[in-house]
């Protein structure tokens, strides 16, 4: 019996896999799926916010706050739209996949303008659990701050 | 004679053609390309736009519409730039192929400065003909109205 | 012996060379590591502004502007991230690739808020030196003016 070699994906089809969660990732987000977007990260996945902001541990604390904050924008009357730009991919040796890129939030308040809410720096660390790709860490840096 | 089996396009290269067809038809129809652009509809193509207003259906009328708009602007003297972003593919059983994403359109007067002319939710559906995707159907939501 | 055929890379595999490399350079750009930035374009690479002002030639005055301008950014306490959208990527018989695409230029002071500071449209060639996509020519148009 032979054991089939693993396929490497082509840079191609590891950039694809990664785009197609950022987008379902954070539609997830942006509609307030606090849960479903928190199982996008691993049981144990972290979220280190900028700003020396203690680090949200785990799907239960990330789906919370993020609900909380979701409440808060559906009672502002304001949508938020994340956007990852200039995404870098970067498979490691040990089947980890980094990546580095910009972030966006836009803020549109009912009627209107839309602002920039955020500019920021993402790094992302993604590990492949049952053939699928899950969020392990992200620490997010603010363009407006040196925190 | 054996019929080739059709090939089965990976996420990869499905995504790669959507994200290749918004460029070029978003460069279409910013650059006010009316016609050309229509042509990435289906013949039946359908425009939803938000807030209720009645769809635009077929490629002339398509057209006619983004060709007047572009007057406007034109005569205003704004540069209008359509992104598509956090795009999410998925193919369906019936070979059509649904996205779902964000929408940005940044307008720009001479002398500036740029501002964000509106954010939104599309939903498209594509069909392939002679081997190319074509636009069937274009939904759109904004961010600053619940119509 | 025979000669491999070259290998013909898919749309797929191209796009994602080019929007790997746009991360990468544009994140060398805005955090000011211009020498690195200058080896993403041809020895000769060149960068025709926007304007009519004169073309910047080479690595040595490409990485000598762009140090400049950033130390400019520092002193005003400022951060530059470049988005290059709606990427249209199209190979030429010669071997060459040719970019067309939108680019925005996000700015943000210390303590916010975050402006666009300029929309605008640009169109790269790449060529491949040693199996590495390489910048010869961009050439950039702003959405402001009609110079």
């Amino acid at each position: 019996m032979t054991i089939a070699p693993q396929h490497r994906l082509t840079l191609a089809e590891l950039r694809a896999e990664i785009e197609q969660f950022y987008a379902e990732h954070f539609h997830l987000l942006d509609s307030g799926a606090a849960a479903e977007w928190a199982r996008t990260f691993t049981e144990d996945g972290v979220f280190v916010p900028p700003g020396g902001k203690a680090p949200v541990r785990g799907r239960e604390a990330l789906a919370t706050g993020v609900a909380a904050g979701y409440q808060r924008l559906l009672a502002a009357g304001e949508v938020h739209r994340h956007w990852h730009g200039m995404v870098a991919v970067h498979p490691r040796a040990d089947g980890t996949v980094q990546v580095r890129c910009y972030a966006l939030i836009l803020a549109t308040p009912r009627g209107g303008p839309t602002r920039t809410h955020l500019s920021c720096f993402a790094e992302d660390v993604f590990v492949r659990e049952e053939g699928r790709l899950l969020l392990r860490e992200r620490r997010v840096s603010r363009d407006d701050s040196d925190d």
